[in-house]
């Protein structure tokens, strides 16, 4: 994500209905904030929001929670989000504390082109990790169900590993996504990329609750 | 696998000590064939014996069996071995038939550049299809290992599908396994493929016997 400040952003992320400053305030407490009992769908690392507000937007009777640490960023994505959205709030905050705002309210989340962290000392941070599988386990309601893109081919090898070792079932996967698919929601990153010609990663894991390490 | 026919094939069949017309008569006597009690290596769809000629080779307390069902290609693989050699046996045969020749006797399977059936109605002919890793199920002694290269990406994709569903573990994975790795040991197409740059995908997937389906 390139960052490039954004010298209102205290004041859009101040006035913005839409923005959850700590996500801990509502652990356990989501759906009474959507005033549903509709699935909660997850996206980490939301950059701009492209993604996540197309989603929303199309799945009325989904709601949708994205987390992103870096205010500019945030700020960029609450602009976007039309003024009638019922069903997206964004949280400004860090995926490490994850497991300590949300407690079994997530069906499915998304991890779109996250940072791959390529020096081995710091693995643990990619959010395929065996430490984010492990926080993952505590959000999810029911079955698990998480969805990732990337055009980092390491990333990609190294969140299969994780998975397969983590119990997780290969539902769907794609080395050329977007040769294969008809891909309606895109990230800033994956339009990008894909028109450069790289080829996206996708895979689609799930998890029983019940076996759930 | 290119077919050219090799006019003295049935000759070269016929005088090599190293082919077995019938993997059946052996089932459950490998051991016995080999004189040692050496782990066995199984190589299905050998081709022209690059690869497993050069393990042999390498691998002296490993005993190695190919299995190819075209003569002219079995012919050109046993031209190829050389003379001494102890730890190799190639089978003429189909590889439908595999669960009737070994019986608990294996300890590795490798799938090089196997053929993608890429059609739907052919997908069960894929070496990897739930078919075929119901088959080696009966032929691994204790725990499975599997290694997988090659350079179609869509079937490279249906085999990880069907390894996660049938409950194997990944243990290493590469989608660009030339350009991540020092090979010793490559296929005649591998070889031509990587060459041309075309990215060769890799796989290592385990499965513990006690939990077999």
């Amino acid at each position: 994500m390139r960052l490039r400040n954004v010298p209102r952003k205290e004041e859009i992320m101040k006035n913005s209905p839409f923005l959850i400053p700590d996500g801990k305030v509502y652990c356990g407490k989501w759906h009474a904030l959507f005033q549903n009992d509709h699935p909660i769908h997850l996206e980490i690392g939301m950059g701009k929001g492209q993604f996540l507000i197309a989603m929303a937007i199309a799945n009325p009777t989904i709601n949708f929670v994205g987390i992103e640490k870096y205010d500019s960023v945030v700020a960029r994505a609450l602009e976007k989000i039309p003024k009638d959205l019922k069903n997206l709030y964004v949280i400004r905050g860090n995926a490490m504390g994850i497991d300590s705002m949300f407690q079994e309210e997530i069906d499915t989340i998304y991890l779109n082109f996250s940072d791959p962290w390529p020096k081995k000392r710091h693995a643990l941070r990619r959010l395929t990790s065996p430490l984010f599988l492990s926080k993952y386990a505590s959000l999810f309601k029911n079955d698990f169900h998480l969805y990732q893109r990337t055009d980092n081919r390491n990333l990609f090898e190294y969140s299969l590993l994780c998975f397969s070792e983590a119990g997780y079932t290969l539902k769907d996967i794609s080395l050329d996504f977007h040769k294969d698919r008809d891909v309606p929601f895109t990230t800033e990153f994956e339009t990008k990329f894909s028109q450069m010609g790289c080829p996206i990663y996708y895979v689609e894991v799930t998890k029983k609750k019940s076996s759930s390490k």
